[in-house]
């Protein structure tokens, strides 16, 4: 018989263009057995009708499954489902129960309920969004990312997208990060020294795993990026929270007996400080009368538009005794997921296999897509751009915050993306960025940044990656009324 | 001045097209300082002769710099390294040295070593691949799957592409594998029960972590996914192998005390044995009994191109003590690099927290592009082809593998893309493997799949996923004779 058209509906919520609804419609009627094999469709005029769509459109969406085998054609008397058309299963799904297993009990560890900065998923709908760390499509070279990754699906680069690399990584891109990318922060590195990672937080987490254990002690920036503290927490080490000043960690700071120092020099997260040359040597000799190793989190790097970066502490290592971690997701955009760890040979081939045995590689195809970004000059490039377009922002971000006084608690002379925000005693920036939300500002609270059981609660952090310079001082206003307005000491005038 | 044409080369092993590499050379030559600011290039047509290309070419390469500002165009006087240009370092890169750091002790725990499979990265070159789970392109749908990304890398994905999920995953895929997907498996799980992961082995990992400790144990099949015993022996658990039979693994034979069993019902790696209903019933039963959890691998499912599929083990589970581990990377291709996890939200909230320490999520694209072409329904179209032309080949093996009278060990009667077979007494497969590839045959070695010290010899795995029909039988006439050249019982004929 022929499947009557008014079984044929789309659905509101469906995704994709109007053929590709039509095309998962039927796709899906054949797979969940609505529509059985040799049952005729309605013409592609009356379908068209029915749906309010235009014949062509229909058309197109036949033939496509026709492709496809979902559908065959018998010449003028139209479309049947397929004989060789996937079937439905021969059984039907079971309805939810309730668990009888104690999942108190089945868990071996916890995970879940560490501090971390959320934001709202739909942040881009808000008028003033001061966060950090996401893309802004006005900055980003779409174009030609989407050239670079369609080149890397095609033919001729078929293996290197589906291949299991097991341990390997893509080798252009390995090539491209050790001739060109680490040169520009003074660092030699053989492809045996460098390992690609799903993103910074990837490095540094195949970095903990492999030097620390329970018996072992971790050196910590405070503040810091909150989710490497959850990180080393997670790892059962002893971790010793270092207070960063406005020049970085002080190395004479660091406690003995430490055996890992975690450090960000290029753009302390989150104050913004860059860590000064003879810091950074003094860091440096203290790591080796320790016989400590150090994690340098490059983090920003690629940010500094008012001075041209120092070279990274990795390139004055002459000891070996420190790991690099650089990423790509910051710069490019984070959920890209691509980074990358330099290190001496022994530690890289451990970081290797404990990575493949977690995740094996990341996916081929964005490897090889970053290697053609990256080596058509399209990165460095882009950098550029947003440097000049961040330094622009910074400046209007800098008067607006002065007109209001508020309190700049760092700034990073070397760029950066954000400020970090001192509120007056009393205020808690938690609530504040509740209230601000309400009226479309978004600010990130500075507490989770804290180590220890009483972290600070008037900080906060103002990102400018995401917000037009237009909308800054009037974003700013609403934040500094807000603080007035609930201000212990009254409003500021 | 201007630089001297000389000064121009393309490199030998430069990739892509000409224009490309012309791009790439000048590119770098400014990001390296070789060039300098307001230095004058030679001129389209004295570097086209130079180079023996097109005029065109050089011209479309300026252009493309042009439009990423290194290089500037002074009217009818050519071009220029542009003003605004990336800057070299202002410091060089440090030579290497030898490492003061002694990493047999800085490293806190080994994870290199394990026994792997291991196959030639350039398998694609030899005549004779009977290797397993690499993407054949001549049955993957590289146009669609192309297409797809494609969509995915437009304009209205840019948020969905870019956007840090942080610990959350593509809403359309997961809505996908919820109503589609999983129901053919005769599975009902809500979004919270579902995470996805970066490929099986990942899922396999995450759970590992959240269900084991050192003081628990693991029931695992014997012989398994070698990978599989490495990830359980990193978590230090206790872990008991249990022989499977030609019905998968024998609930009889589970040890009490386990708190976890793995197992792959629907094809048994490597014996790619089916577990018959009453024998997934009485896995159950037994699970229940000892209060165990099942971890089940719903290895190649997809893959029963002889007989339906049985409902995944899962959709039998009345207590909610079944984790499922779906994956798309074997259909797709390895390089892919996703799967998904199905379990009860408390085992699940854990392991995506996991998930977000480790690498926060799986990059947004690659599960766009993965949602667009399933919902699409080439995903099942791919299925049904890859199962026809592996149905043909395998029978074409049968035929090889009697005329020859090699021995199969395990077949799998609903499909698969392997055999597992089994060597004449005193055969060494690993060296039958060596010698094997000298002639342009790959084979597996099945030493690997085994648990204990004393792993048999004798046994290896012959995959048909890889090799066309035409080529299988001279293939398998080389194993057999090789086999017969080396046998201790001489000869076979």
């Amino acid at each position: 018989m022929t499947l009557p058209v008014e079984t044929f509906f789309l659905k509101p919520d469906a995704h994709g263009t109007l053929q590709q609804q039509i095309q998962q419609m039927i796709a899906q009627g054949i797979l969940s057995g609505r529509f059985k094999k040799r049952e005729k469709l309605p013409s592609t005029r009356k379908l068209a009708v029915h749906l309010g769509v235009s014949r062509i459109t229909v058309t197109i969406a036949y033939t496509e499954l026709l492709a496809n085998d979902y559908l065959a054609s018998k010449g003028r008397s139209g479309y049947y489902v397929s004989e060789n058309a996937p079937s439905p299963p021969a059984f039907s799904a079971t309805p939810e129960r309730q668990d009888a297993v104690d999942w108190t009990r089945a868990i071996g560890q916890k995970f879940s309920g560490a501090a971390t900065l959320s934001k709202p998923l739909d942040w881009a709908k808000y008028r003033y969004p001061f966060i950090y760390g996401q893309a802004d499509p006005t900055l980003f070279d779409h174009t030609n990312w989407r050239l670079c990754a369609l080149q890397a699906l095609g033919q001729k680069d078929f293996t290197s997208l589906t291949t299991d690399y097991f341990d390997q990584d893509d080798p252009q891109l390995i090539e491209f990060i050790g001739r060109h990318t680490l040169p520009r922060r003074g660092i030699t590195a053989r492809p045996e020294q460098i390992l690609i990672t799903l993103g910074a937080q990837n490095a540094l987490w195949l970095t903990t795993q492999v030097l620390l254990t329970q018996r072992r002690n971790a050196a910590l920036e405070d503040p810091c990026y909150p989710a490497l503290r959850d990180i080393l927490s997670q790892s059962r080490c002893h971790v010793t929270p270092v207070r960063v000043d406005q020049d970085g960690i002080p190395p004479d700071a660091i406690p003995p007996q430490t055996d890992v120092i975690f450090t960000t020099p290029s753009h302390q997260c989150p104050t913004n400080a860059t860590m000064p040359m003879n810091r950074r040597r003094a860091l440096l000799n203290r790591a080796r009368d320790l016989d400590a190793l150090i994690v340098e989190d490059d983090y920003e790097f690629e940010m500094s538009f008012l001075k041209s970066p120092s070279p990274a502490l990795k390139s004055l290592d002459t000891d070996g005794r420190v790991v690099y971690v650089g990423s790509f997701s910051k710069s490019l955009f984070p959920g890209l997921r691509l980074g990358y760890l330099v290190g001496s040979e022994p530690f890289i081939r451990e970081a290797r296999a404990l990575r493949a045995s977690v995740l094996r590689h990341p996916p081929g195809h964005i490897q090889r897509t970053a290697a053609y970004f990256l080596s058509l000059g399209h990165y460095d490039a882009l950098i550029r751009r947003m440097g000049a377009a961040l330094q622009e922002r910074r400046k209007v971000m800098e008067e607006a915050i002065a007109a209001r006084n508020l309190e700049i608690s760092g700034r990073g002379f070397y760029g950066g993306s954000s400020f970090w925000m001192l509120a007056p005693t009393g205020i808690d920036t938690e609530e504040l960025a509740q209230r601000l939300r309400a009226k479309g500002v978004l600010i990130e609270p500075g507490h989770a940044f804290f180590s220890g059981e009483q972290p600070p609660h008037n900080y906060y952090r103002l990102a400018y990656s995401s917000i037009p310079s237009a909308r800054i001082s009037a974003g700013v206003d609403l934040i500094a009324d807000e603080i007035a307005a609930t201000s212990p000491t009254g409003p500021i005038y």
